[in-house]
């Protein structure tokens, strides 16, 4: 048993809406230190077997998880 | 210059329909080695001056990221 811990976050250039109300709604409630945000989602996996769980969990990242034309992701072992 | 890592996640014990969602088409699909999943959220904020940059991230991550009730938090410097 292992865990497998996924990151996908928006391609640098690829504009955030999310991100950007965040920060713009910051700068309205006075947070002046704060600059610009970016967001990111975490999927942690737990697996049983550690090669077949990789294995999977990257097919499940790359087809499933992460829209490669605009977002790009990160795999790592915990 | 700067960079805080704020992660938001739900509390154990809390259910999260997106992970269980996942959770189960995964195994639907034929991922036999992937357990149960969880998801977070990461905020990741760029700050001038670091005392108050650390000072206002976590005032914004306890008022306004993170619920409390049903979720925590943890605050990384980069």
């Amino acid at each position: 048993m292992g865990k497998i811990r996924v990151e996908v976050r928006y391609l640098p250039g690829v504009e955030d809406p999310e991100a950007i109300t965040i920060s713009r709604n910051l700068q309205i409630l006075g947070y002046d230190s704060v600059g610009s945000v970016s967001v990111s989602k975490v999927y942690q996996f737990e697996i049983g077997n550690r090669e077949n769980g990789m294995k999977q969990v990257n097919e499940v990242a790359r087809k499933l998880l992460c829209n490669e034309v605009i977002q790009e992701y990160d795999i790592k072992e915990e």
